[in-house]
């Protein structure tokens, strides 16, 4: 249940119920909390609305009437919609307000967006997450915050009820770089499941026993148990899509490029991962990176 | 202490007392186990002999009054040295005896000596380890095992002294196949802590914060617990060293060419890794990979 420290919160709105943002709901929901909605496409609500929330017709509506602003999309050209735009959620801004941007987007679009919302009373926090579909049902996501303290102190019940870890990482935009060296590190341990499983395929070894064993030592990680778990069934339904890592992969090897940091690694995942777009999976988990090492070795 | 199934033993002989073979010796001590050990360097075995275990001259002389033998060597030359010289293992076997080597070395070496301990009445497995010094000194190491697996059944209690995973991988071979998977994963995973620490640090992020936040989500490892938080506070001594992994990653290579499977992804890291060598890194831990990212980026 929502507690004291959110007393000046009457209403926390929620635009963007897809994988992630609709359990993300669901569970402030539980928490407590009243919540308003929106989504580009309305039917991805259902549960959510299902669930006691209540619909708003455009980001602007939403922030009318809500203390708190949580968005999750995927893009940035989405994040500039979702609060730029004419029927954005700048346009219906309350003083006061804390928005607070869950999706994945450079750290100059945090910057942009933030200083908008300041300009208009508010308060800015970019919060990006991690965990995937799991954690976000489970409200057990790591979130990476950045901005002004005082800022999130104001919001830290609402994103207690999504995530387990909720870390201030610094300034505007630091809470993008972190979740940037995040997927730096999912998509390179992506590769070490994909190559070890295909490997193991191709020496006759048993996948299953392979990852059962090596998730106990020092190759244990989340992508081992997780994700190689899923190869091992066949299964490529997303926790997280291969176009959505793709976008995540390009800011993160831009800001490299910028910054003069050679990402050796996070290239070629970039680059193999770019091989199941071409091949029609982008739409596909993460996980489907195997395949393209399958291809590659003819198993 | 040693349990019922173990009547039939009376002393564990074990070979190679470094890093990983002193901690382990001093396991099976703690278990109960009589133990003899032998080591090239002497002044190694000094703390297991300390703690009560009996010094042998020569690897044959452990075998004579063993019916377990351990091998912990550092590789493919050294196995075939302790096992088969004239006073290697082989020349002082006992008929029923029970010998496991620990080693990671390639997959035909351990066929090649296992058909020579057959050959003398003996058991032989695969069985190398995965955890790192501090899973040897916890006795929580992961054990893969290849070979019979009734063979495994008569040494299970020893093993347990020393792991806390012991799983039977497949027959002779499959041991050191699944740790070839262990070690791809572990290299790329230490790549991927390495390129998320150097543009962290780049970027002006504080390294502690990220690696705190991304540890609880997607991109959670071993390798970001334990060499990421080494990396942090610049510390290089060997959990595993840099020229050992070198090792292992050139045995899961040639394996992999040899059965027609690329791995871009290790092939790099044993490229980078190589960089460490070359610049007198070698005998330094594995997390000093993140050094040469650092040269590349000029931080």
């Amino acid at each position: 249940m929502s507690g004291a420290r959110d007393g000046w919160i009457d209403r926390v709105g929620l635009i963007g119920t897809g994988i992630m943002g609709a359990p993300m709901a669901l569970n402030l929901l539980k928490a407590g909390y009243a919540v308003t909605v929106h989504s580009r496409t309305r039917s991805k609500a259902e549960d959510v609305l299902g669930a006691g929330a209540v619909w708003a017709d455009s980001p602007s509506a939403v922030a009318e009437v809500c203390d708190v602003v949580i968005t999750v999309v995927p893009d940035s050209p989405d994040v500039a919609e979702v609060y730029l735009e004419d029927d954005g959620v700048c346009a219906g801004l309350r003083a006061g307000c804390v928005a607070v941007d869950m999706s994945t987007v450079s750290p100059d679009m945090a910057k942009r967006v933030s200083a908008n919302v300041v300009a208009l009373g508010g308060s800015f926090l970019d919060a990006p997450i991690s965990g995937g579909k799991t954690g976000a049902e489970a409200g057990t996501l790591a979130i990476m915050v950045g901005g002004e303290g005082d800022a999130l102190e104001r919001v830290r019940g609402v994103l207690e009820a999504m995530g387990k870890a909720i870390v201030h990482c610094g300034p505007c935009g630091a809470g993008q770089l972190t979740k940037l060296c995040n997927q730096i590190i999912c998509g390179l341990n992506l590769l070490a499941v994909s190559e070890a499983m295909v490997f193991a395929k191709r020496v006759g070894l048993d996948p299953k026993t392979m990852l059962e064993v090596v998730s106990k030592g020092a190759a244990g990680s989340w992508a081992v148990e997780n994700l190689g778990t899923r190869m091992e069934r066949r299964d490529f339904d997303p926790m997280f899509m291969v176009d959505l890592q793709q976008k995540d992969l390009r800011i993160a090897l831009d800001s490299a490029l910028s910054e003069r940091v050679p990402l050796p690694g996070t290239s070629m995942v970039h680059q193999l991962l770019g091989a199941n777009q071409a091949a029609g999976e982008g739409r596909e988990g993460t996980q489907a990176l195997v395949k393209v090492l399958e291809r590659l070795a003819g198993v």
